[in-house]
């Protein structure tokens, strides 16, 4: 690398990179449209007005029956999933003092800094071919408070199997553990309907962004069995942001009521981008887990950042380090973009490539 | 009070409770409508895109020239005022650990366990008359490492003398300590303009909610000259919230180009309201700190407590209690209704009064 070569040190390096040649294989944004239901007669003047902490009780009904034998008043309605992981590590911490959480390894990158920030400590499992390792699980969770799962996984694209999840509600229910279920691309699953892991212990959260493509509107939720959790979030959010954007929570309302086709065309859409890009890195002879959900796909290469930083800087396109999702040696790609856009992005590191081979093994 | 009377302990028990012959003095929601400028073209598709974590650019080059040396890289727009001063405490426990963080007392009743949830320490000045005791501020500033000022003050509907303002930017400049300044009321001013507090440690903390009647969007911001509140308050968000919601970041836009006439009729009418429930309070007996902004106001009544449970279950009039904002022995009104309500909710007042005049000293 030059000596000019700056190395990019987090994924925020790229916030506001768009077009202007750049192929982004980087945020896991969707690039296809929200459904147009979401517009109809935004001008109603209670939208403007402060809303129920715990989110409007229609939209709380509607989520209510889309999970088995949930009532409307264990929902929160939060600024995002993020939003809600933040909710329930301080709830935790509020609840049980400075405690363990266990993440799986790699991770979405704003976990540990997420239990960190409540004052709780990481500790962690590492994947195996991107997915929980239930021998090295089952030691790493003695001692721990909580567990956070999120499959399908950001980075790995792997889903768990449903023996495992099994396995997991079973070990956590016996300890005593939470289980914080991170499901944001539940809707995107590949090679499965998704599997909904069960117990009083468990704190689902979900997100309208990924499958309704809202991202920028940032509505999610938590949904918990355990009535102290809920009570806790909600003291919390209180202070800490109050309501969430009533006009946004009446736009999800609306994209619940989308016909399911909505949901199956993207997913469509997503597999056919899945399998072209797995093809095109094979191809480069990269190596990788192919991803059974959401939209990303992590091949190994060396020297990840140096690699994510000469793509960008001199081929214009752009990656995500491994490293940043404790997974050094790999980098993570989107495929949140069109098929033209992502032939171009892997023409480019192939060029890129020439000459280094040695680097994909 | 009826042994089957419950306390009212919090302002969430009164959430949801709204018309059915109640009349609201409780929750400060402006009850006047939003300008209509801030609806047009909604269904841009960019506005469902992850946005910048630190707020649109567009919205923050407005900002920045409504206010003097600003820049709009100083700028943080978040979910309301409450994630600004949540962000702003928790970059602070992040930069310098478990600091004590000063309020003034009474105070909004969120600062507290705002200052406790990111691991800081409250400590308390007294206020004299609603506002601020210099010389106890001088005493109790040693060894507190931030200050928070909220002027228009909620719930004391005070504002700080200039003179005072001009002693504490010099104080904590000495000392170097930040000045953390709520300034949501500060459009509601009756009786001079803003005084903005200055210094390269002030970090001004401000909202859309109250001026422009967008309480339910949630849309408030940050300003800070020192750099290192800014990064470390983005790194934050980045993991408790993302971006804030781009739509309604898209209305507040909208909502600084609305002419200065609508905030002037607006402010107009809250005048109108503040004479007229403080005339109509005074003729009940009641003695009370002329309001000077915002729309509180905070009269002295004996076992506020049980004055707002029988306020509320015997003549469906919401109050809140002083001790929630650390002020026993007081009731809080908000006026932000209109005044044929308020009338009516005043009469219920001298209903409930009646052979209890010796409360009202």
């Amino acid at each position: 690398m030059s000596r000019k070569t700056k190395l990019i040190s987090s994924p925020s390096s790229f916030i506001g990179i768009d077009g202007d040649g750049y192929i982004s294989f980087g945020s896991g944004q969707p690039d296809l449209p929200p459904p147009r239901e979401i517009f109809r007669n935004l001008e109603d003047r209670r939208l403007f007005r402060y809303g129920l902490i715990q989110g409007e009780i229609k939209l709380r009904q509607a989520l209510a029956k889309e999970y088995p034998n949930a009532r409307p008043e264990d929902f929160v309605i939060t600024n995002g999933a993020s939003e809600a992981l933040d909710l329930v590590f301080r709830a935790i911490r509020q609840m049980h003092g400075r405690v363990k959480v266990l993440l799986c390894q790699p991770y979405y990158y704003s976990y540990p800094p997420l239990v960190e920030l409540a004052g709780l400590i990481p500790v962690y499992t590492r994947l195996k071919e991107g997915r929980i390792d239930i021998e090295d699980f089952r030691k790493k969770v003695r001692g721990v408070k909580a567990v956070l799962i999120n499959s399908p996984s950001n980075p790995t694209g792997r889903i768990e199997a449903i023996p495992t999840l099994h396995e997991i509600e079973a070990i956590t229910q016996k300890l005593g553990v939470y289980v914080i279920s991170d499901e944001v691309y539940k809707d995107l699953i590949y090679v499965r309907g998704n599997y909904l892991i069960k117990g009083r212990h468990v704190i689902t959260v979900n997100s309208f962004s990924k499958t309704y493509s809202m991202c920028g509107l940032r509505i999610g939720y938590l949904w918990a069995r355990d009535r102290k959790i809920v009570d806790r979030a909600i003291d919390i959010k209180v202070h800490t942001s109050m309501n969430t954007n009533t006009l946004a929570q009446e736009m999800a309302l609306r994209a619940m009521d989308v016909p399911q086709s909505f949901v199956d065309r993207q997913t469509k859409i997503w597999r056919e981008r899945r399998d072209f890009i797995c093809d095109g890195l094979a191809n480069l002879g990269f190596s990788l887990w192919k991803p059974e959900g959401a939209f990303y796909v992590l091949p190994k290469i060396k020297d990840s950042g140096r690699v994510v930083s000469e793509l960008f800087y001199k081929h214009k396109v752009i990656t995500y380090d491994g490293a940043w999702f404790g997974a050094p040696g790999r980098i993570r790609l989107s495929y949140a973009l069109d098929v033209e856009k992502i032939k171009e992005g892997l023409a480019r590191i192939g060029t890129y490539l020439k000459g280094k081979e040695n680097w994909l093994v």
